[in-house]
């Protein structure tokens, strides 16, 4: 190896300076020169996928826990397998990068009909089409490529958004300086002051005295707001509520908090919580369609404060640019001026559920209630969209153990190979993966790097041979529901699976259940697959309220 | 079900018109409700696949020998999760209609943040996206449906791309009135006759007493226009070569069929009798850096009579738009007129390579000697990318025997779920795969919906542990080339295969591959997988002839 600094050194030392070790992708010939440089950097490690789509949906879930992640692909066939995954990570606010390894500078001068093209001599197309889905692009060449890279990686850090990079090996090998200061510096200057304070102001005048409940969402952990927000849920006596599928983003424990807010199907305490208080304080909170249950929410854009990613409302008046903890301790500061009444709390007990039959068929509404009441605190919960998602939606977690889905992108998939990037991101926590057969089938082949990279999930796949969440919503009996049934004690086992290294289980009752989540938690050195027998038409009742809320919604809309 | 005529029959009645049977896809909450018109149409039947990307290659193969191909995705996550697919058809001129189920319009006109967009009231992101690799695109209503319809599927039809429909639920069922005439109707119009009468006068003045040759590509079956290639080659004493991947495209049994010119790489007799002739007569030819060995070719457009797929060129000046096979006809009696030279071809035989060792390791340049000397002709071979193409190129295939690539888009993985296609497409062929390992994993989950649909192909995979046409040209023992280690024999299980629908069996020798290939010929009624056992860094000749050449070009570019 020469020792000359080339532009790929420079890039892969900026990257490390986010802090993360890995970096996922598949390998083609428009990148495989500066790959080398990340097998030879002193802090980064490759991992390679078994696809892109699967090595963009690890990317995200490494991103989600580590605030960063990049991956790398080749140009047009690589990067447009991969592009749904930076959909979603656009559409959820998660930063990753995607570095495309492009033809060398003299093709595109010269508009060659390179193979990986539209033999169109046009070399734009993949990058108008990133634009869509990225929150900053760049075309890097030797003499862009310091002021480039870091545009680009700051503005994901700010923005927490996806980023894209086109490099091409010569490019790549071109010598340049090395960096200056830490691609951090000059982070965090984004809250204009002026616009604060006018923020805390209007909130302050706005919340005096009212009847108040606080709605705390995702979004807080994708823009580092935690601990602002622990702050303010502390410093005042306000009662709050999450969205469905942000339950572990607050202290469950508190007899304020309220439970989670899904607005028609939410239980009737939670929902007048929020529904009947006059002032809502709402913390990266994204009412979508799936969050509302078919914008079913009665509640008010003009009685809500609203801390967005950057930028705060009053009412329909916007604050902006403003950093999310910023805003955060604004609006502490103002509820402590302004001591807005805690919203009373409705006298409501929801009714316990009986406890099952622990040697029936394993019922979808005990699947959920079981799981989440067995999760250790030391894991981290991976859940497709599906009967998962929506099974598990609202459902409290134990303290400290953290959850990951895709609510508002629901590209079923999603969880298997992001729980790959989950264990990776964070190796002393264990992950576990629940997702639907249907959904597991799109990106199964990850497991085989799960194998190789030696993770050890714990994987519970639903087997109810079918997309169980669409038979819900329609054709419930239509062979489009239908799925290839596979032999799912056999999938690790092709993928490279032996007995010294994965465990299969199956349960169809919850004491089968309970005893293979026991047995497969304590089995931390091997992949534990749990195949779970479920009726094919079986659904959670939060998944059949769903549905139906949303069919009334649509027939008053159309 | 009501007996209102809709626009979503409209749409499946339209395609059902340009003769095909199938639709693929995955199902979605935006399209369940017009799967159902398919599921009720009596021409045309639902197949779904285990992921977008695999339904994408999967539409692929089938228009190759079909057509036309129509597949179903879901807005955003759906049809992204496709778009790689797309743009290959698009980079191979094949007519794949993309229909993507979207929400209906209410949410659009009202910018509501529904799941599956990126949750900023923005519906047009994925439209705009796709036009870059879609000839034609529509976002259908119930006033403009049938005429979007219709554009986009005569666009494609003439210019044989791909097309992009958008279509929400409530536009499905919106009735309509019934089609007109029918949709293949208007088409064939194509060719100007003034430019066509121009082109054939110029092509008779450029042919006149030259010494020429005819090469013919594989964009002639795009086109429709085999048979007025064949009476073009029949009508005319013309020595005649083809690209290397497009050796089926003409009779090779002639004594005038000089090879497959592969520029700087060609057998020497092929290469002088192409870059030797005064002139050049191509035909549906593309020289993309891969045919070209990186642009290795040493022939000058000025020399070339260039008919293109609505275009033709005589020299540097070009005439259009005129239709393939009208250009062909024109050019056929151009010849007749002119009366061309035959180019003379050296006396130059190839050396016979030595039969190898039957019972001895199987090496890269004996296999696919072995497989297209063995392979039936009532078969299409599909190949993937990688040692497969490479080995494969310019090797001659029995008369009548199909088959299938991706020379110029070239995105691994492609070969598995469009040798599905290819099944389904000719239903009395059977279809031969062949790729590697690398390859394989990226669209695996794709077997199960062989065995589903009980299509028994005939799976070669070659097992050498690695991306082996990445390390021949970068990282030879670098890990990122290295893949997770499957057990092949056991995928076919995992993904619902029994004793009862699926053959594996295992080759590493010439004996064992022969045996292999004859008893899984016979094996009609199974999937049969051949794992053939090859050594990790063992190449096609052919394969490291063309990275040497190509990092000889590069330098020379650098």
């Amino acid at each position: 190896m020469s020792s000359t600094y080339t532009v790929a050194d420079y890039l892969f030392d900026r990257i490390a300076e986010t802090g993360i070790d890995e970096i996922f992708g598949v390998p083609g010939d428009f990148n495989l020169s500066f790959l080398d440089n990340i097998l030879n950097h002193e802090k980064l490690r490759w991992v390679g996928n078994n696809n892109e789509l699967n090595a963009g949906y690890c990317a995200d879930g490494y991103a989600r826990l580590r605030g960063f992640a990049a991956m790398v692909t080749t140009f047009g066939v690589g990067e447009l397998s991969a592009i749904n995954a930076t959909g979603g990570s656009y559409a959820e606010n998660v930063p990753v990068l995607h570095i495309v390894g492009a033809p060398v500078r003299f093709s595109q001068e010269n508009h060659l009909k390179v193979h990986h093209t539209l033999a169109d001599g046009d070399y734009r197309h993949f990058y108008e089409m990133a634009k869509h889905v990225t929150c900053a692009q760049a075309w890097i060449t030797p003499d862009n490529a310091a002021t480039e890279i870091d545009r680009v990686i700051r503005t994901m850090l700010i923005e927490s958004r996806p980023g894209y990079l086109v490099l091409s090996p010569d490019v790549a090998a071109a010598e340049i300086a090395r960096p200056m200061g830490h691609i951090r510096d000059d982070i965090g200057e984004l809250t204009a002051q002026n616009s604060l304070k006018a923020f805390e102001k209007a909130a302050t005048e706005f919340l005096a005295g009212k009847k108040t409940t606080i709605v705390a969402d995702r979004l807080i952990e994708r823009y580092h707001a935690q601990e602002a927000t622990d702050k303010l849920i502390a410093s005042c006596d306000l009662p709050y509520a999450t969205l469905p599928w942000s339950i572990g983003v607050v202290d469950n424990d508190s007899p304020r908090f309220v439970g989670a807010y899904w607005a028609a199907v939410s239980p009737e305490r939670t929902r007048r919580a929020v529904e009947e208080a006059e002032r809502l304080i709402t913390i990266g909170a994204l009412f979508t369609d799936t969050a509302t249950a078919g914008f079913s929410a009665e509640i008010n854009e003009a009685d809500i404060v609203s801390i967005d990613p950057l930028s705060a409302r009053v009412g329909h008046v916007e604050y902006g640019p403003i950093a999310m903890a910023d805003a955060i301790e604004a609006v502490t500061r103002a509820i402590a001026a302004a001591q807005p009444v805690p919203q009373p709390l409705a006298d409501i007990a929801t009714p316990a559920r009986p406890e099952p039959d622990q040697d029936a068929q394993l019922r979808q509404d005990d699947l959920w209630d079981l799981i989440t009441t067995w999760l250790p605190s030391e894991s981290i919960l991976v859940a497709d969209l599906g009967t998962s998602m929506f099974g598990l939606a609202g459902k409290p977690l134990p303290k400290g153990a953290g959850s990951m889905g895709q609510p508002v992108w629901a590209s079923i998939g999603f969880a298997l190979p992001a729980s790959l990037g989950a264990s990776l991101a964070e190796p002393d926590r264990r992950t576990v993966l629940v997702s639907g057969d249907g959904a597991a089938q799109l990106t199964v082949q990850e497991i085989s790097t799960m194998l190789r990279e030696k993770t050890n999930p714990l994987m519970l796949i639903i087997n109810n041979a079918g997309y169980t969440v669409e038979r819900a919503i329609h054709g419930p009996d239509a062979l489009y529901n239908d799925i290839p049934q596979y032999n799912w004690p056999q999938v690790p086992i092709a993928m490279g699976g032996d007995e010294s290294n994965t465990l299969v289980l199956r349960a169809s009752t919850p004491a089968e259940l309970k005893k293979a989540l026991a047995k497969g938690w304590d089995t931390t050195d091997k992949l534990v697959m749990i195949e779970v027998m479920m009726d094919r038409d079986d659904v959670p009742t939060s998944l059949a309220n769903f549905t139906a809320t949303v069919a009334q919604g649509a027939k008053k809309n159309s």
